[in-house]
């Protein structure tokens, strides 16, 4: 009879994988980060990593014999989970009360990753584009790739539909404009005051962005190109930007925790173009 | 010799426009709307009215010999209009110096045009998709329009598509509903606090609207279809949404103003699906 062979499998809590991810990181005060339902004592039973906990992805967790998602994206359509203007929402209720029945603990992992060094996100999305050698520079909030033939936008675009199995992207400014230089920023940093200083003072041909305001950098650019300037913008979708950083934790997570089941579950996109 | 045809068309101010257009309007302190550019002293020689003053409306207003230029969004890329983050950027000043040395005077129509009753962009979107007759009803930020025979989304999109002239919508939920009350929101009013409790408290089948966070409207409109109930989102894009209520806005400055050139120019929409 050998005694390490019956050891049981460690018994994980929610509190523990939480300690693990937040090791190292100094939120902010006014984080959006917090265990959202369940309670930091239970025990995981397994746990579904996904961009947004929407009602498939609970449903999926349960079937699955999961008790934990963690999600980058709040539950409750708003970014700080307010859930008091949603009392008397059917959506609302009825998603909650399949989440309390389930027993399922939701921790949002939104400021936490984005303050992984680098940014687990923006690194995520790197890895899954293949473009790690491409690296040549980071600021707060982007990274910046140079890619030494040159690619066209077209080219780009297309490469971005592949690997993130996406439809369609966005384009903005001039799609036939070989790029050298492109910013690559994921979720919402799509907006003017974060990209309009990279394209004026990092030499930076081409913008890929999740999500941004429309009257902002693609107007920006499409000004440019207007007055002769080679430059072009691309809106790949705020999930789609995001999701592979996700997957990227899952992995991770996997590595630290071998014991326990832990799957990434990819949505498909919200929108599609008709 | 008849003295009343010797009378030259009166000469209209910049001021005289401006005060045209304000009237009976209260602003709130904090609005965005000014003459951003010009004197209200000038003397009009044409006016372009436009959704956004790009390079290249300004270069047709040019070419056309108008000197004000009424706009609903900024010239600068950002809803407050700043310029001081702007002054080393080339974008910025190749543009200003453009406005500056033809002498035009622009003019922002933004807070103005959404407190006409009805609300002038609105109003002008449902003219222009041929929906006064569907009307049923009217909230702070929206129009309810009411189809007594139903219509499918995907119908309500071709339709939009036709009448707007764009070339693609994205659509999230269910788009083989048939839609009995839908809500219209311009611009940036496809968020979820707008969208939402007028899909819970006012039977709203569907949203059309201009633009909105993705993590809000879509993913609740997902999650109500997940759960059995139907509900479908339809974003146009923000422009695209309101350049209709500039349109308006035009025949109806040359109705004032008959002896005055008024040009509604168009442009392009600023992105393409790829």
């Amino acid at each position: 009879m050998e005694i390490k062979n019956m050891t049981r499998p460690k018994e994980l809590t929610v509190q523990e994988i939480i300690l693990h991810l937040t090791e190292g990181i100094t939120l902010p005060e006014n984080t959006v980060d917090q265990l959202i339902t369940g309670s930091p004592d239970q025990f995981v039973t397994g746990i579904v990593v996904a961009f947004m906990p929407t009602q498939q992805v609970i449903e999926q967790a349960i079937q699955g014999g999961a008790n934990l998602i963690i999600a980058h994206e709040s539950p409750f359509y708003n970014h700080h989970s307010a859930t008091d203007w949603l009392v008397n929402n059917s959506v609302y209720t009825d998603k909650r009360t399949l989440i309390d029945q389930a027993g399922i603990a939701l921790f949002r992992c939104h400021d936490i990753i984005h303050r992984f060094e680098p940014d687990g996100i923006t690194d995520g999305l790197i890895q899954e584009l293949g473009w790690t050698t491409y690296l040549s520079g980071r600021t707060a909030e982007s990274d910046i790739v140079t890619f030494p033939e040159g690619m066209t936008v077209q080219e780009i675009a297309q490469h971005l539909k592949q690997r993130l199995g996406i439809d369609y992207v966005r384009i903005a400014g001039n799609s036939e404009i070989v790029c050298r230089r492109a910013a690559v920023l994921v979720g919402f940093r799509g907006n003017g005051p974060v990209t309009i200083p990279l394209l004026q003072n990092e030499q930076v041909d081409l913008i890929i962005a999740g999500e941004g305001f429309e009257w902002e950098t693609p107007e920006y650019v499409r000004d440019a190109v207007q007055q002769g300037k080679s430059k072009a913008l691309i809106m790949v979708g705020h999930a789609e930007s995001e999701a592979p950083g996700m997957k990227l934790l899952a992995d991770r997570l996997e590595e630290s925790f071998p014991e326990t089941k832990i799957t990434f579950v990819k949505e498909q996109p919200v929108f599609k173009v008709f």
